[in-house]
């Protein structure tokens, strides 16, 4: 039986996705230059953007997309502000340092969210910030960051806002138009349940048209990119072509389930039954349930003696199911994702897996704190 | 009927390939590392590099893997000196401005090899010279550059000397430990019959360590890749797990086929019917033979004027083959690539169809001249 993925991706695939991927294409063909204007097409409306807008997709990971918009969408004589609460925050101030950019960071603790209050504080303070960052679901924690405050908080500083969807789009609702985001950055393989290989950027066009020359790199800029698919419709440099017929087909799911709503009710279904599920067990998810994102879930690392977490990681492992084998938050603890395709069910077939393995570890379900 | 993709890549893969892609894979999970760890063996040894020398995967297409080679081994006070040949030549001077890198070009004409005697007497004369880079097939005319000739007649002066094999790597030998090479870069998705999403650089480990610093992207930093993989056999950042899998598999058929050497064979036997089968025809191919590497054929366009080439690209499309649907190279031209899953009955099965092309079009073989 294969492994059931409980990561932040990639994750569990669905069989005609993966199905998609059983061909050639040539990638300056007619065929696959109508299934990228399509896929674009799809990643905006899913972006909530509009005519105003235009998705460029981008080989690579998440974290080149996140490169590429800060590359390109930033000017090279702006200052960038990041608001940060987790790892993925804290890579993007990496990025822009590494790039030369003038970069400011406002650390915010990993399980609070970022306070509408204090980024207005900071933006009003210094007003040589020409671009704000944050992160929609900081997969460090599974927290949800309120975005929608933030953005409407942020409106009359005329700052340039991104947002980092790369573990909520196509799951929780994200009004770029309507909140006038400047880009939202995401990729194939979280929500949407494609699989990785693309990440994309949902970018308004008046930004791309004025970042001509930004960006220091050839491969990452997303002007020169986007002027691409306008110019013929191709991609400048070869892409994943079964990596995008892949993700064409998890859009026929995504739009099949009833869209980002339908996604959205499914993961909270999900979520609630993983944390009802451990919390029966005794473990204790760190966040409280108001700020908890139904993406993944961090629990609190339990001190019982004979609880070791590789022991715990390599049974789960060998009933099948595979959970992130590390933690990225400071505090000692461990995490578990509810996305993919996957349903409840899978969800209590590892709750059930879990209690299990705690059985066979000696580890008293309750007794956790040893 | 699937298309057989006659193009520099994508191309046609196997239906075994195809079928690694359908499965899920943890990234971070065991079965994943000990994946990445065999196929960067593999590819070390394909390349002819031995234990001083690693290779280093990376997300994206193969001009990725050449900027992130740029941008980490050529220092940043260094001097890098381009031998181009061709679009694929001058794109890596358009990287190295890009980036701000002090860079020379070493041009010649498309139709002529890249003379190992004008690389020694630039060399020779720039003593600021750190870094050289040359192409080994371009396929913007199919041309055969002499890689051995020149990294021999370069080794007094002691530079780094980088070889972009994109589409001759796992076809054409290349002895990259034995010539010296600081660092070979390459794709999944040409001569090794991958798909695309992966490409890598084959770099000595002296210059990955001392590189350190001296990219400015966080995503192309190609010592930061391989410390990343040194530290726990993982990727920094999202891999494309199918794709890596699917180069697995693809690796497998090519140690089956006997290797380089084999993989060459067939395609050099592809090769010389494709242009035997146009030369019949009336077709023309730019290069001379001793120049024509067996990856991808130019030949002149015809003058008759009956023969539009968009018409004639659709007509074979319709037919099941699919061409390279422009031209790269300055003079009035088309290419036919030989390479990939197919045999020469494939080709035979081509040069019927353009025949056939020919006569829908009421251009008759042998009159393509007009």
């Amino acid at each position: 039986m294969p492994s059931i993925l409980l990561t932040p991706g990639p994750l569990t695939t669905s069989a005609a996705t993966r199905r998609a991927m059983d061909r050639d294409w040539g990638s300056r063909d007619k065929d696959f230059i109508a299934l990228t204007a399509r896929v674009r097409e799809r990643l905006r409306r899913i972006a909530g953007a509009d005519e105003r807008y235009e998705a460029v997709p981008l080989q690579g990971s998440g974290t080149f997309a996140v490169e590429a918009a800060i590359q390109t969408l930033v000017p090279r004589g702006g200052r960038l502000l990041v608001l940060a609460n987790g790892a993925y925050g804290r890579r993007m101030v990496e990025i822009a340092k590494r790039l030369g950019r003038d970069v400011a960071a406002l650390e915010c603790g990993e399980d609070e969210i970022v306070s509408p209050e204090r980024a207005v504080q900071r933006v009003a303070t210094d007003p040589a910030i020409t671009d704000v960052t944050v992160v929609h679901c900081e997969t460090t924690s599974g927290i949800l960051n309120p975005v929608e405050a933030i953005a409407e908080a942020l409106r009359p500083y005329g700052k340039r806002l991104h947002v980092d969807a790369m573990s909520s789009f196509g799951a929780l609702p994200l009004a770029t138009a309507r909140l006038g985001l400047a880009s939202v950055m995401a990729s194939s393989n979280k929500c949407l349940e494609g699989v990785p290989g693309i990440a994309f950027v949902v970018a308004e066009t008046r930004f791309l048209e004025a970042a001509e020359g930004n960006a220091s790199s050839l491969s990452l800029d997303l002007a020169a990119q986007w002027r691409g698919f306008e110019r013929d419709g191709q991609w400048r440099f070869t892409p994943p072509t079964q990596v995008l017929a892949a993700l064409d087909a998890a859009l026929d799911a995504h739009e099949a389930e009833g869209g980002t709503a339908g996604r959205g009710a499914r993961y909270r279904r999900n979520c609630r039954a993983l944390v009802a599920g451990m919390r029966a067990l005794g473990f204790r998810p760190l966040l409280p349930d108001n700020l908890q994102a139904p993406i993944i879930v961090t629990f609190a690392m339990p001190s019982h003696p004979a609880f070791r977490f590789a022991e715990f990681y390599d049974r789960l492992r060998a009933r099948g199911f595979v959970i992130y084998p590390g933690k990225l938050m400071r505090a000692e603890s461990f995490r578990i994702g509810c996305i993919g395709a996957i349903d409840e069910g899978d969800i209590g077939g590892a709750v059930e897996a879990v209690a299990a393995v705690l059985g066979e570890m000696g580890v008293p379900a309750g007794q956790l704190a040893g």
